[in-house]
């Protein structure tokens, strides 16, 4: 009868068991914990925040180690439910060697650290990935796996862009440089140092802390914002076609069946 | 013979009961005067405006009441004339309660409010929604109609790719948290703080309020900045495919009828 | 022997004559001079620029002036060449109100303005105009009356779009109106003056002269920023679906004779 | 023999006579060597980096030409194993004078000139072209070469939305100095110096060191970042378009063999 439980619990715990699409109860519930838990590692971070609700937070953590490790050690009982951890022991610890399992693991770390005295709790935003693990999250993890595939099958074109971008942020600081570095010397004093502006122009999110102010820094200025156009234009450019690709495949293939 | 009027009332003021293409005269009217009235409600919050001409924006938003209030209770006379309101008492109650309706009686209230003391002036923004009950402004809507279904057929990508910006997001936070906190306590000082820097610069908008002043993050900005880039060419690379798509199943089915 | 003269004259002169393709020597002088006389005109805005070299403008300008009127009358000379201008009275001055001929009258103006003391020296960016007038620049006036296909097949999309952006620089700069308004009352003091701010994100231009400083107004700010992004991907979602069309009707009906 | 040593290092050093795909060994190694010293010329340019470690600095310099000066001679050597440079005197002659060979012999000069006491060390970033030539790095430089096919193709496109950008860029910039040169002569006073602004403006960077502060200027500027989205859609689109084009032709000639 035990066993009729384990396999229960098995079933509700590990996403590859479960034969119906989506997440199971237990599992959209420890998503939800890890969400919060995230949530909260990020509030913490601000003095005005953690100084109002100090108690509050220990106490979340606290609660959220707690279930993290109940979870962690469910799911060492149920393992040997998967045909790969069949034996009681040996199968146990051969699972708990896992990365998913050693992730687990990691997620109950963070308050150990902090009661050494560590200020790890960083390591809590790595929960996060955890639910990578989970999440086979139906049409979502679909149509992620879409986008990846559409990147990847345009790798090399995308690398050859971005090694384009490169060498046209090389050129334009050099030539900002000799143009500005006299005028400037603390922005543009060196080849890294217009790097910075560089950068910023060329991926045209334009901060303006640092700025040419010469008639000729402003004329390369111009023109490398020019191109900046061209290294946006470029990788959407053929991540568009990669898209349109992978739909007009579909189209042919399946007979206008792509919505579904 | 006065219901012959009503009739003739009815299918001037309701869009659904039109058969000809586009709005009747009236109704171009009354889209005339709710941008007029939106119009006017965006000046008057301007405190240098709304001293030189209190009188007028006085006058103009007693006679849009009036004449609001006027089309409201034409519309409440016309209502049994559509089959689905067809009892004089009953049938115009129900109408009442739908949300178009409800939504007219809305833009009566304003005044209402501003007469009673309150400072509800901006509810009169809310007008603006009752020019979507009437925009059967033909091609506009369709095209419209058209955006809304390329967006809708890929939305779990476009989901995707947001989840993914928000993932990039969390983390070029905690990157540059780590890195400036102590050069800039006040921008940096907190993974939430340094979220507003990171969303200027993965969107590429890139205020420069806050800059990353040491080297390693302006390291990690520089790398931020050039994934922001990635984040504008993901979206629209799904849009266009989207698009083309659609297109492409237009030319497809209708022969090359797209243009038309 | 004049008339034969006179019409080669007129072949050299109006490109609608011409039948070779490109431009005729002489309408390429035209042109250079034509661009020429911009450069010349924006350079002369900088007072600087115009202190140390005044005369060497107003020589150019004279020049220029003379010229044109030279190239006025001889394309007046020419006209009863044109079949439509048969008759030498009569035709000149039907050929003198076309609008190509009045721009051509109005391009030597500028001097005469100035000569009159008035400040219309800027009357001579209109001679830009003139260019279009000659261009029969081969594959590149077709390039671009493809992109103009290509924009106005797709004009209702591209407005419906316009309009949701309109529709969303009003929310988000009420929102911030309602929110900044009170922190910031010179920059977000009305909601005109957070439009202000709201092109500029929503737009990811971000120039940063003006920022919400409250953490509700960064929040509000973050969305519209990434709203921004909507707002970029949607017009150029749009685009890339009109050319790619394009491409692949052209595809369809030649057999892959794009390229050429 | 010693003929079968030298064919063995031609095989080696000449790109163009390796019958596998990729880089030889030696090439990736000459390659590596090229990559550090562009990297520490970069960084040299840095005044607190060159203080700390000039002596480093000195002794890698010396190290790459001695190292780039052995290579030139070796390729020298080698020359008359090619074909078209068999004869031992003239061919080696013929070979010294190729673009190759001259950028090869390029790489050597820096140190001599700083050992003459000239600043240019500059010259060490034309290296970087070095690795143009040696590159037949498989798919990445196909992956290249299909982006400039598609650029070459769509080129008319490309440069016809150029010449409206400049266009544009005349036109806002000419607007800006009409309505923002009295409140901002420093800024807005004469047309190249508003173009600074209208650059920042078309492209979305957005420095924000210039702004215009008129309410007139303001809304033009706002036009203009609007107006800045279709310049940044424009090229975006007609990119996509083409790497759409290019994989449809694939798709169709090869029947769904693009992605190998």
């Amino acid at each position: 009868m035990v066993d009729g439980v384990r396999h229960r619990f098995y079933l509700h715990l590990f996403p590859s068991a479960r034969t119906k699409p989506g997440l199971s109860v237990v599992n959209r519930i420890i998503c939800g914990l890890i969400v919060y838990s995230v949530v909260i590692a990020i509030l913490e971070s601000e003095p005005a925040v953690l100084r109002e609700g100090r108690g509050f937070f220990l106490v979340s953590e606290y609660l959220l180690t707690f279930l993290f490790a109940a979870e962690y050690l469910a799911r060492l009982w149920c393992a040997p439910e998967d045909p790969r951890f069949r034996q009681p022991v040996w199968g146990r610890l051969r699972y708990a060697v896992t990365p998913a399992a050693l992730m687990d693991l990691l997620a109950i770390s963070p308050l150990l650290f902090t009661l050494l005295g560590s200020e790890a709790f960083l390591f809590r935003l790595f929960r996060l990935f955890r639910i990578l693990r989970l999440a086979k999250l139906g049409r979502y993890s679909e149509a992620i796996a879409e986008i990846f595939t559409a990147v990847r099958s345009r790798r090399y074109e995308l690398l050859g862009s971005m090694a384009c971008a490169l060498f046209l942020l090389l050129i334009s600081s050099t030539f900002l440089y000799l143009v500005e570095s006299e005028a400037q010397p603390e922005a543009f004093g060196s080849i890294p140092r217009a790097m910075w502006w560089s950068v910023a122009t060329l991926t045209t999110v334009g901060y303006g802390d640092v700025v040419p102010v010469t008639t000729l820094g402003r004329f390369f200025g111009g023109i490398t914002a020019i191109i900046g156009i061209g290294l946006i234009a470029m990788p959407t450019g053929i991540l568009a076609a990669a898209f349109s690709d992978a739909l007009a495949r579909r189209r042919e293939g399946k007979g206008g069946a792509a919505e579904e």
